[in-house]
């Protein structure tokens, strides 16, 4: 149950957003759910293919530009266009269209343990010929750069001609929509296609992006038999079309595989042709089937690893499932990518990273995928030179500013006061290293990435902060709220600066104990001395975390308390959310919350406050938050679990696993919502389950809804996997494949579970 | 004595800012200073004429635009171009040019007794003839719409063919510099030419602005004797050549006389071509010299009320005349018009209307021609609905929130925390009013104007502000100080709101003791009731003004004094100013002003705070402030002669009065400072005569700085005009032409000065 998605019948109002929903990659590439066929002239739709990290340079228009104001900020382009296939029926030549003829049955499915699409149509064409027509589509997890559609026609009431034009298309652009100002229309065309070619009957475009000069080719071979092949160029040679003529007979079936190879000059080598080519070459070796069922097994393995179990709301169980693939198919897994705000599912954010990595997806990785985790890491690690250089420019003598939002590095945010000012953004990248070594005891990583990370985001602090008479301030930066900017003593960001400079020094001592050597010449060439590491401790221990007395809370900066409280209840629906129909300085002007902020530290360092400040401060920004913000339910929800409240825990949690599927946002087709997303998933494990990663190992505080009777899942510990189930009377634990013991906590008591051992624990009423 | 600026060598290098000091207006029309002949290809030039508020509308761009940014802004237009003027001697024709031949004798003038530049070269060309050339040029206070060239030669050394040909050129555009951000380009060109043609030898022009649609026209008219005339349209038919032959005899000398009459769709009537004849029909009445003498009669007069004299420091004497002889050629005298950051002098700030109208340069015409000073207090009544409108799109149900820059009235700035967010500007605006209402008594202004304007803006404040445990609290603006944004409880702000709602209660009172039928009707149409005016006087009596009892000042903001204090001295001189070199988001975080802003307030009100926090808070800013902007150091001048310290009064007035003159910040080519030239007298009638306008008169505290002997100056008084000079031993005050007695305060004590008699008040050392 709640392994296919699927759409039985053709709405086409709909067809935009499930060019999102049934779009597919791997982390490397991926493919909007396009119709191969196309659609009708003016039809509104995106067509793209994306590959992470492949990006132009465009210009930022300002105004009034300030010193140190971005000048350009990258954009993912939409590569080459290799999903059309056009069938004609009969002497006549009918086009097989939506708006031509008649569609007799239609479906279309995702099938998440199988890692592919299918969609199936019976169509009677205006002069009655009727045909079956399967399109099966797949962006391989094995094979990184293939992208495979394999065609079945079955003419089922004539015999005779049948032709088939699959192209492959250089003349692409980016959408644009003069509608939204994020979009300026003159910038969609990037993308320049400079080589079309024809080699034994494989076709090859090669692009390059106008400014950042990067390239990208692909190769599409397809394979057929019993079919004429004539192959042509549209008149600009700007495409190849590929033409297949049969003879087809009655019920007979006929097929055409359609492989494309797509490859880019930041990972494959200088000639692109040579390297696709001979990518193909090497996939000739694989049949579709085989090609098929290795995919397959793969998403075998990670449901393995990955699946949680929600029994008694089947809707609920086909929305995680649905989100954790397409977390999986987003994610990058290289050195130059991660995972954007929308994936590889749609334009939105032009393909941007931002917090949202750290703070919602990485740590879903870091309990199903540990090794996908890694890579996520490792690529803030590759932009770590790009955070120093950008913190030089901001006036700083020292330390690593990541960028707000970034493809490669530098940053793209030009709207400063809720781009640049969250500084934070360094401190979660350093949590999640933290998070990392926590739950891996990794201490290699630590070696090779983690202490150096550490310690230039811990030197950011350093620099931005400054010791007074409050002990260590940190003026003048924004924090999660967007609601709220450049503010002093942001809670969140003085709490995640803490934790980050406490873990610089015990990173460095960790590493050290690990490899002596090592470190003392890292601690050399990062000029390292004792006197710094000692500074990073006085500064953790006097940093300075904002209490009110009167609430019992901790205020979210000096002076939030003081403001006016914004009438929620009194705001008409329609001027929801506020950022829309508000200028930013009215609503920094008053008491109200587009996200989470404080609460969502509490959640990341819940050991920092007593609980009564907790729950306290939970029911005062519950109060004042418009969770305009699709990160921020899944916060309250968790935070509500937490402190006991499962109704609201359950409320917050609501159909936010159902966001995109059911387009709740109405956006759904600019791309998915990856931190909402991952956001479902973290209610579960971090809310209900009440996971908590420490330095001590993990820790868990479960609770059942009453909506469920149980619910399962799997997460990493030491290095180990293991399995859970929560029902209304105990918590079952159990090792996977395991041969060494794992320690976890269970409502604060300590338990081992080990191998071959299934532990339950009693939970009290 | 320093009447006359003068420049007796021509260098080249200087031209572009000499066409800044040299530019001739009359607060509706401006003409730079440029060369009639025009400068070699490539020559650095910004060639503009300009008519006060005359613009078109351009986009702003945002990488990223959020609710309520302005999507466009006014550009004030650079229109036609009828200085140009080239000679041609002999036969031969060669033509005077400034890389041609050789300039044996040079020099220009700008006379400020006069109202006119005149302009001498003896030219001796390649072939060896000489010529004495004269340009006189004159816009004309008393004919708002007539800029006058009047050309007289005399060949020195030979007799024979003269040629003289006289443009008026459409093919105009702005001053566009790619590496100035804030000049795009792509934005020069906005005014189309529509009609040109030749009518009984007057040639007219007539233009639009591509977006704003607003059209101006010009006519020119020539008036010569004994010379051949042909006319001719150049190629494009984007200009006018009127070609004048004489048969000159050696030593006799030419005159060509070159009238224009500018006209535009603002102020004039539908057939912009019949307006401009008309003017130039009835100007015939007129000859040179009656024109030359009417200007020299006004600026008699202006002299008369307004000249200043400082005896013992003659290149500060010309700066002081200088800066106020361009204060009256900048200052709109129409409702359309107001007084811009450069004037008409440069293209600087594309010709928008600031703060530095009502704190800079109103009180100066305040004082010496309060007419002046009226029409700018009525330009801003007159955009009182588009700063309605714009508060309500700022989310507030009330109130006037004026645009921080504009020409037209509709906000400017697309930087809003330097921008929209200093909502101090409607304050200034509310100051200014009731500032007029002081020096004047016109409780008629208050019936007209007055009463609407202050309780717009007090409603304002009400809505922006809110009461909490610290009384009337106003949050997320920006004071003066741009070195520090998005603040609450800016000082301030909060005192300027306050004396704005006091003032809003008073004007409402005594209007209604003039004219309570009117006033009951004015409340009506503003519903205005009791409850209202008595919830102005509540929040100005509890209007929350911050101060520190540790340093006993008043801190700039909530937590200004928290911050880090900026290291200045440690600064290196080349960082200055810091916003060319810091992102304004490390600027924030730190103490540090670009300019006065507690100071400034402390000198608008000082009665809000005793002496000891005056003095203190001045000593706390002083030291970080940078001045980085031009409107800073005159404050600091002004109030060091309060707190008594008048040898660094005298350091901060320094060289400010002459810092275009000598070109001191690298940019007059862009424009004059209008705001540093009024603060230069600002800083002696408020500064070392300790004026004060205050609700019952003029207050004075004298002090004479030991580099002078002594200085004079006029000022407006109860509708008076009271000549003033200040010796080390006394201060003579006597009223000019009045016939009934002025009451003022010198040094806190009361005096009646009586018509045709001297006061003269002895000061203690």
């Amino acid at each position: 149950m709640g392994w296919h998605i699927k759409r039985n019948r053709l709405r086409v109002e709909e067809l935009i957003n499930e060019e999102s929903l049934f779009f597919l990659g791997n982390g490397y590439l991926g493919v909007r759910g396009n119709f191969e066929e196309g659609y009708p002239e003016g039809f509104p739709t995106i067509r793209g293919t994306y590959i992470n990290a492949f990006h132009d340079i465009i210009d930022i228009p300002y105004g009034e530009k300030l010193y140190g104001f971005p000048d350009t900020q990258q954009k993912m382009l939409n590569v080459h266009d290799t999903q059309s296939i056009q069938i004609y029926v009969g002497e006549e030549e009918e086009l097989y269209a939506l708006d031509q003829g008649q569609v007799l049955d239609y479906s279309r499915k995702l099938l998440l343990d199988e890692g592919c699409t299918i969609r199936e149509i019976h169509w009677k064409s205006p002069l009655g010929k009727e045909l079956n027509i399967r399109f099966e589509r797949l962006v391989s997890f094995v094979h990184r750069e293939l992208f495979m559609i394999k065609l079945n026609l079955i003419p089922v009431n004539f015999s005779g001609k049948l032709k088939v034009v699959s192209s492959i298309n250089g003349d692409v652009e980016n959408y644009a929509n003069k509608e939204d100002p994020r979009v300026a229309a003159g910038e969609a065309k990037r993308l320049h296609l400079s080589k079309l070619l024809l080699n034994e009957g494989d076709g090859y475009i090669e692009s390059q992006a106008e400014v950042s000069r990067l390239r990208t080719g692909c190769v599409t071979r397809h394979y057929t038999d019993s079919a004429d092949v004539t192959v042509l160029e549209d008149d600009h040679s700007k495409q190849l079309l590929f033409n297949y003529v049969w003879d087809a007979e009655k019920s007979v079936p006929l097929s055409l595989t359609k492989r494309t190879v797509f490859v880019d000059s930041l990972r494959h080598e200088e000639d692109l042709y040579e390297a696709a080519i001979g990518l193909q070459h090497s996939l000739d070796e694989w049949s579709d089937d085989e090609i098929f069922h290795e995919q397959r097994e793969y998403m075998q393995k990670f449901w393995q690893h990955g699946d949680v179990r929600v029994s008694g709301d089947h809707r609920l169980q086909e929305g995680l499932r649905f989100n954790l693939f397409h977390l999986l198919q987003s994610v990058g897994r290289d050195s130059y990518s991660n995972i954007s705000a929308k994936g590889l599912s749609g334009e939105g954010y032009e393909g941007h990273y931002f917090w949202d990595t750290e703070i919602y997806m990485f740590p879903v990785f870091l309990m199903i995928a540990p090794d996908l985790a890694k890579r996520l890491l490792i690529y803030r690690y590759s932009i770590l030179n790009h955070a120093k250089d950008r913190a030089v420019e901001m006036g700083h003598q020292q330390g690593a500013l990541f960028p707000w939002r970034t493809i490669s590095g530098k940053e793209c945010s030009s709207y400063f006061p809720a781009g640049t000012a969250q500084y934070h953004i360094s401190a979660d990248i350093a949590y999640s290293y933290i998070q990392y070594y926590h739950a891996t005891g990794d201490t290699d990583f630590l070696l090779d990435y983690g202490v150096e990370l550490l310690v230039e985001t811990a030197r950011l602090w350093m620099d931005v902060g400054h010791f007074n008479k409050n002990g260590f301030s940190i003026d003048n930066v924004t924090g999660p709220d967007e609601y709220t900017a450049i503010v002093n003593n942001n809670y969140y960001t003085n709490v995640m600066a803490k934790h980050n400079l406490v873990w610089a020094v015990k990173a460095y001592r960790i590493a050290r104990k690990r490899d002596s050597k090592r470190v003392t010449d890292l601690a050399e060439s990062l000029s390292l001395t004792k006197e710094e590491l000692e500074q990073f401790k006085q500064a953790a221990a006097v940093m300075y975390l904002p209490y009110d007395k009167q609430f019992g809370i901790n205020p979210q900066d000096d002076t939030f308390l003081n403001k006016a409280v914004w009438d929620i209840g009194g705001t008409s629906a329609d001027q929801f959310p506020l950022l829309l129909h508000y200028h930013p300085l009215t609503l920094y002007r008053y008491q109200v919350c587009k996200q989470a902020d404080t609460v969502l530290a509490h959640f990341l360092l819940e050991d920092e406050q007593d609980f009564d400040t907790i729950r306290n401060s939970y029911n005062y920004y519950e109060n004042i938050t418009t969770h305009d913000s699709s990160l921020s339910t899944c916060v309250f929800s968790i935070m509500a679990a937490k402190l006991g409240d499962l109704e609201k825990a359950f409320y917050y949690f609501g159909d936010s696993a159902r966001l995109d599927l059911d387009n709740l946002h109405g956006n759904t087709k600019d791309g998915l919502h990856m931190a909402n997303m991952a956001g479902s998933f973290m209610a579960i494990l971090f809310g209900f389950a009440g996971l908590r990663v420490k330095e001590n190992g993990l820790h868990f505080s479960p609770k059942l809804p009453d909506q469920w009777s149980d619910y399962s899942f799997h997460v990493h510990g030491q290095g180990q996997l293991i399995s859970a189930c929560v029902t209304s009377q105990y918590m079952r634990l159990k090792l996977v494949d395991a041969d060494c013991p794992v320690e976890v906590h269970v409502n604060g008591l300590h338990y081992k579970i080990k191998p071959d051992e299934t532990l339950k624990v009693f939970l009290a009423d």
